[in-house]
């Protein structure tokens, strides 16, 4: 089963206040716009092979509508989409994509059939291997990386997203009570490519973060430096995470969602790995350095609830 | 077939200087001895999670001695045994390790059974998801990465590691004659972790070079620094691969062997990815920023043939 | 009178756990034992271009002996003497040294006879225009960059470093209170050589700490790295000051003085340059990216007061 | 006399591709248009102090204009004009500003009255001891840092910027032939501000290159990668220098002006500092790292000369 799913991406993301946000993703964080249509709008990192990695759609609020996954080939397309409707979190197929949801109820989208990046003229790099441009405007991100999810469960959609889609699990949390609090889960060797933690409103489908990589951590420096003067509320400024030792910059982009620039972390070689699970103890450590954890990174999430609404309204951004 | 290997590592090195060469390695490249026995020391960088990922042995010339591959599971090690039995490049097992050679002749070591490294306590490190304490040591560098290869036949070497190994055809270079004159592979999303290229002398068996990981672009110019004034000679100063986008240093430690600081490059995503070939027109172009390629680094491989001792000669190292 | 003053140091720290102290500087730090004599240990970063910028010497508790600074020549040494003898807050001559006191109470020594370091042949650079070799070791110090010293009156030791010392006033910070807090002070282009910092202690001659330089916010980031693992407590993990910019790291040495690892700010090109003053609300924004200053930052010096010593045991430093 | 001189800036830069050269500067660069008159356009760093440091100008060739100076008052400001005027190299007043020539024929502008940067509203920094918006646009210079030229005669170049000027002269190239071939220059602490080489050529009043500031070498790293995207010609890509240490990047704007973005380096503290000389068989080390210099670095510049002209086409900029 190790391999039926290759990776993450593109996403949908929806919000409330879609001028600014298509500002955001472009003018802030140097994505380009690659087409639009209705109520949507595609766009890419300068490093994304397929034509776009990010939809973002105008809604009554913010979230992420659904994640897309590609599967290895068109066997274990149909391989993963009949082990999943047997779980009953199917939903079905559209346009070549089979719909399901994870046991928190967040959409997914696994499909095959996919269109690689032809640039246009004004966007052709000058290496091959290269899909797009570097133009180096603003944060510069390169692709997307991960998304985090809120989950009321945290443990059933691990053991989900390991069993049904071959996700590696990675590093954890583990509360004092035995409730498992986070899973850092990958399909490949890079440290995290989707992350679940607890969902401290116990509501259901709601995102964390999307996150966007840089190559180095003095671009996520950069992006600090672009953020600030961008008037992009910066939620926890550059640092690097104890758990998975990725390095972080949270903002929030003007619909409301949380939007993390991220670069370093380890692989993860070993076939044998043992997951690496935190107790409460050791979280309150705080990141890698020391930094105390910012408490809204502990409760927020998209779509906001009531209690979250005043910590929008305080960032300034869609609530 | 896919996911039978795991990974690269541990690899043997041989030096007609065994001292000096120790000396660069702990010193220069900040790797860490993990134990010593007979003619031969074992060396770590400070994210290799196994015991060790280099072993320096004492020899009356330079060159790889063999290179180690861990199989996914026990079950992978037999089936890929068998297979390359069956095309008469085996050597037999030893120590739980199947032996055999690539069709230039490089002995290779497939195994599944390994050590974890479990650091004594000056080396043990403040989280637990880092296999050792990050000392900060010269180059510093963190793992193993990649090993490359000179061959008289690129094509067939490539055609070995796809089709016996597993590995992922990423990148190449095409002479106007056809003659297949490089190629990368990878076994996982990274760019590239088996190069193989022409070898200009046309001898069998030779290292072009042996690489190590650093995070970050600077890490790799702060290494040239360090290397400079260590006296270690530079062949080629830190810039940009336009094959692979590796950011790269390039050194000779005292035995005589070609060793890389390199980061950087990019990830395959896409299962369906064609490879990129180079052809001689577009390689003329030098480096990604246009540095013109060093010429020794298109001849000169170790063990050196008779041709290759002046260069040695010229750069200090053991000829 | 401008010029007559040309840069800091060296400077003389206690401590009162030597061997310890010696190890953070030496080992993680990076810098060079230059010789020893005495209780007193000279030291060097490797851009130091005098024998030593910082004398480390036993003593029963921590904080600043003294801060060199050296004339620009001898009549300027001369003509500062007389200057400072008329404010009565001379000492007197002692080695070619102009000794006397801040309006706090810290001793300064002004001097103009120097000796250019001459390094030792294993410590030779490769290029001349480099005062020694870089080793590459931990954090590696390039130079002593700047002090920070705490005072009663922040005012009437800014004005007496101006208009005694030559400095030039670039950022302060008022309180509504209207008393001075904070005082930027520099002898060149650089935008901070000298600080003073309001002592919450109200006791005098106070350290609050000394600032090391490195070339690059990377660097910074690796000496958390390196003091993390090297069990050094981090006071205030990487980030970049709202006040004069400069990018930070904070800890401690076993002797209980804090040590920043420095980089980044930014130039002062204009001779009529007004001072930059910060209001209380201002600096209730926490540094550059929005991260809230420390607690410790605002009350902890040395040698430590009574109240000091809870936190300086907490961080496993002498107290 | 040390000080009448406080910095360098604006120039202004001739161009027979105006609106070309323009972009480059706009989305290359990343710098600012702040204003236009005529045939003129008036450019700033996100880092400037004053409200322009590059005017940009149309004319039937490419080259330096004038360089600006500005001095420290209104008295330094008559002492140097009234020093200069008694060399002969005087050309007299306008607007404010002390017009001459040095003995190569550069006109160089001293002036002390200045306007400082007001930044329009979306060009508001966050912190106010920043003069603009750090947009991160393309390479994102900060300020002006340096202008090198060539001469005919070095040394009488040098000895006027000295005696004239104040300037320290830091580092120098001394040919077999006994000649000066290259001064590095400084009216601070910062390794060079005005540099001279020696003009292959032997024409007169040439520009070999305007260098823009960025903070760090990861920057520089980032610049040549916008450069190559947008089909700058890299004339040299990212090293390091031997002499003053500066990190690199060499291209050229349409206009064919060569432009250098750089960093690094180090800061000149010793008063006494005694010039570093480099001899022929120093130099021809190459750069730090053993890079061999560019060819064309040694004799083209702005406005070309015949034999210019063929390497200006070669790199696609005007000739």
């Amino acid at each position: 089963m190790r391999g039926d799913v290759a990776h993450l991406g593109p996403v949908e993301l929806l919000t409330p206040a879609p001028e600014e946000s298509l500002r955001f993703f472009v003018e802030v964080l140097g994505m380009e716009i690659e087409s639009q249509a209705g109520q949507s709008v595609y766009l890419r990192g300068w490093g994304d092979y397929q034509r776009y990695s990010l939809v973002v759609s105008e809604a009554k609020t913010s979230g992420l509508a659904w994640m897309g996954l590609r599967a290895w080939d068109p066997e274990a397309l149909q391989r993963r989409a009949r082990a999943i409707e047997a779980t009953g979190l199917g939903i079905g197929w559209q346009d070549g994509a089979y719909r399901f949801i994870d046991p928190d109820g967040h959409e997914m989208r696994l499909y095959y059939e996919t269109e690689r990046y032809r640039p246009p003229e004004h966007l052709r790099p000058s290496w091959r291997n290269q899909p797009q441009r570097y133009t180096g405007r603003g944060a510069a991100v390169k692709r997307l990386d991960h998304v985090n999810l809120l989950a009321r469960d945290v443990g059933a959609c691990r053991r989900f997203a390991c069993d049904m889609l071959g996700y590696r699990h990675y590093e954890g949390i583990r509360l004092d009570s035995g409730e498992e609090a986070g899973a850092w889960l990958s399909l490949t060797t890079a440290a995290h490519e989707l992350i679940y933690v607890k969902d401290a409103r116990e509501t259901g489908g709601r995102l964390h973060h999307l996150a966007f990589w840089v190559d180095t951590r003095e671009e996520c420096l950069r992006a600090a430096d672009v953020f600030i003067d961008a008037g992009v509320h910066i939620e926890a400024a550059p640092s690097k995470h104890g758990v998975a030792q990725g390095f972080f910059l949270y903002g929030f982009e003007p619909g409301g969602n949380r939007i993390e620039v991220t670069t370093g972390g380890y692989m993860v070689y070993d076939p044998d790995h043992e997951p690496i699970i935190w107790s409460e103890a050791e979280r309150a450590r705080g990141q890698f350095w020391g930094v105390k954890t910012v408490e809204s990174l502990h409760y927020y999430g998209t779509p906001p609830t009531e209690d979250d609404r005043e910590y929008a309204r305080a960032a300034g951004v869609a609530a």
